[in-house]
């Protein structure tokens, strides 16, 4: 059993996304096969990139104010909200408070682990 | 996209397991094929069962106070603790606060979704 405070895990900078920083709680090094958990960090006023990918995202917003972005439209994140963005859907998630950060978990599935008709697309990540 | 708040989400009862209450947050019928996301509620004193099986946790604290037992002994839980439970390893959740809840999310890989040595036991949940 691993038992860690997320503070302790180096928070890393994001390619191509300024003010966005990424802390890899449990992955490929902690023994998980199936799932990784990363904690996002975004400035004020960051925003991770407009993208889509063949594997879903799980979120779960732990404090701060702002907008997933979708082809739809756009939603409002605070503490609590959960969001799941399907395999290949167009997303893009943004800080809109003047000040504070905005702090959520995205949950992926680990490299190999992709229910999907293009069987290992997800591999290309 | 969906994009909801937790505390939209049922809270039930966990059988065996007097004092915590789960919300399925993302599961099946969201469309999640690959894991999993519930978030478990402790009244003050309340504990999940000591017990083991052959999927995962990764679990993460939103609020509160408690331990995490294992058979290495126990761990102080708090906000912002990152439990990792391999696959097998026996563990329990208990809410040590007189007061307050104990808050955490757990999330396990779907039914089929194993990368176990035994295969499909995971579908035995």
């Amino acid at each position: 059993m691993l038992v860690k405070d997320a503070q302790t895990v180096e928070a890393q900078p994001v390619a191509e996304a300024e003010g966005v920083r990424v802390r890899w709680l449990i992955g490929e090094k902690e023994g998980a096969t199936n799932f990784h958990m990363r904690l996002f960090e975004l400035s004020p006023g960051a925003a991770t990139p407009w993208h889509q990918h063949p594997w879903e995202h799980e979120v779960f917003v732990l404090e701060g104010e702002g907008v997933v972005r979708s082809e739809q439209g756009e939603h409002p994140l605070k503490g609590g909200t959960v969001v799941f963005v399907p395999p290949n859907e167009w997303h893009q998630f943004r800080n809109t408070h003047p000040e504070k950060p905005l702090k959520f978990l995205c949950l992926i599935p680990a490299v190999g682990v992709c229910a999907l008709p293009q069987g290992n697309a997800c591999e290309n990540r």
